[in-house]
């Protein structure tokens, strides 16, 4: 029996405690952020998704950001356009090629909220880490932290029309970012790198797309300098009639423990109820998986993870261990942040060898 | 105008000159093929398929390599089982997850055939890379070759049911192998190795495929080590209405001219109509594209490219360069090989800059 504490400030940060970047935005998701200590601060790196307002009823702004010019596109549709198809709330597709999407509605870059005591945020005024990149035109999402010695390393999916890949940008200040580019190519999400090297070799979980075979499993990759990665294998799929059974990524940065890393890891089924469970891997080699969790350590139960934007979704970037506590943030129904605390012994005694 | 000398002995392999690797298969393909000087020799390392022959009318054989137990599998599957699409000769789907590919039709390894004019071919007795490895249950395909000093970097499509990605292995005498694992995570193919550091960095052209959004379009990345890859960004797109405006993909290993790296690169229409097309990339920095060709340099016209097991496929892998001639080696409808010389000079005076 795993036990969650949800805090009762939840949730934490919602799309009103956040002013929009320009004056014809509104902020419509302030979920799935990063997680970091930096100092005496909490610092949640939140995924800020902002929508263009409508100029006038039956008209769609898709923004799209050039970087050629440097500057933000508002692509004008008509929504009785019968070429598109604006049936999910999250994208635009072509109905002639209705199996990839040709506009986001939103645009997401990356904001800072700072806390002290972990449970009261208080959201930068101006955008952290926003489009940048010919390969960052439809935004950057999902972000993660990895700390590694004064050095944060951020990653996030860098979305465009030539795919969905992770970036990797770091920083030690939290003030200025250096970018080091695609570090895994579309399309590909939810990297996860350890935060130390094991047997000389940094490791990142990570989740390609595929689309001639395959479904959306965890990979596992090696680096020597984090920026270069090869030795990709594959090393957790999905489970037929389970709670992970439809797709699965990493969540949280993995955690070192006496029994193996655990990873904090998002599963959903095919109808997209997005649940959060566990693996173990082993310390020595990471590519062994030990133990997995055959039932979820958290479910969308409350209002504010089951109605939203997207609901039914629990989605965790982002973990503090302090003793035996895990301090799990996580995004709520693409909308907002809301975090759990969960005993990390049982945690571990509910996985079931594999 | 672009003079195309084809080969008098085209085509210079066929299925017929390769026996098959065990008794209860027959070759349906030896194509795709790639190509190195290695002493006196001209090495062609084909791509074989090779297909189960059925045990008994309406029974389909899909071979699958067992890693765990090394051993070839031969799942038994009847052809009016209504669960499964027989309609595309190269693959067997499932009707109710049709985007997908369940097993492959034929089992494809690599082998060598040797020649001293670089005409005449002898096949080697025994396959020379076998599937070995998790990655390649259902076969390993459509292999490139880069030498860099003594040794040869041998890269190739290793499809299994968790994706299509690009493995590497290195030789130095074409007799035993190094394996170094898969470099370019699923979905990707069609990965070219530059054959020498360009300020000090190791670059390739690889071809992602998405699913959520962009083509089968060729990005270019960089490596310290060949090993591991990073900074990807994306390099050449399709182009509408033209020959290469269904898929994309690089072809023989960039050979270095006074004008740029010149890529020989295969295209199709969403007919799947494949021609062979040249790209000419900047010396220093090969992420810059500086001419292209409007019109292919080569096109499906003889019958050996026009039929067989798939069509009107011409589909290079590799090619020598001797002076101003390019001997282009390539598979022609993914059944036999061929080869054809060009002039270096008609190829880059036939570019358009872009």
């Amino acid at each position: 029996m795993i036990h969650v504490y949800r805090y009762e400030e939840n949730p934490l940060i919602t799309p009103a405690d956040v002013t929009p970047h320009r004056e014809d935005f509104e902020v419509i998701g302030a979920f799935n952020a990063g997680i970091a200590k930096y100092g005496d601060e909490i610092i949640m790196l939140l995924r800020v998704a902002e929508r263009p307002i409508s100029p006038k009823p039956g008209i769609v702004l898709a923004p799209v950001y050039d970087a050629a010019n440097d500057r933000l596109d508002l692509i004008e549709l008509r929504e009785d356009d019968e070429r598109y198809d604006f049936s999910d709330p999250r994208v635009i597709r072509n109905r002639s090629e209705s199996a990839t999407f040709q506009y986001l509605t939103s645009l997401s870059y990356l904001r800072i909220a700072r806390s002290r005591d972990g449970r009261h945020f208080t959201v930068d005024d101006k955008p952290f880490i926003y489009p940048s990149q010919p390969l960052e035109s439809f935004g950057i999402e999902d972000p993660r932290i990895t700390q590694i010695g004064d050095t944060y390393y951020i990653y996030f999916s860098a979305v465009s029309p030539v795919g969905v890949g992770e970036s990797l940008v770091s920083t030690t200040d939290f003030r200025t970012v250096t970018h080091h580019g695609m570090i895994f190519s579309p399309d590909n999400k939810d990297v996860l790198i350890f935060p130390e090297k094991i047997g000389g070799k940094y490791y990142a979980l990570h989740r390609p797309t595929t689309k001639s075979v395959g479904n959306p499993e965890i990979w596992i990759a090696e680096s020597d300098n984090l920026l270069q990665w090869g030795n990709h294998r594959h090393l957790l799929g999905l489970r037929p009639g389970m709670w992970d059974s439809g797709r699965i990524g990493g969540g949280a940065v993995p955690i070192r423990t006496e029994r193996g890393w655990l990873e904090l890891y998002h599963g959903a089924t095919k109808e997209h109820r997005y649940c959060m469970g566990a693996v173990l891997l082993d310390l020595e080699d990471p590519s062994k998986v030990i133990a997995r969790s055959n039932k979820p350590i958290l479910e969308p139960e409350a209002p504010y993870e089951k109605e939203g934007f997207f609901g039914d979704v629990v989605f965790s970037c982002g973990a503090l261990v302090e003793g035996d506590i895990v301090k799990m943030y996580y995004g709520v129904a693409d909308t907002s942040m809301a975090a759990a605390e969960l005993s990390l012994r049982e945690i571990l005694d509910s996985l079931e060898k594999v």
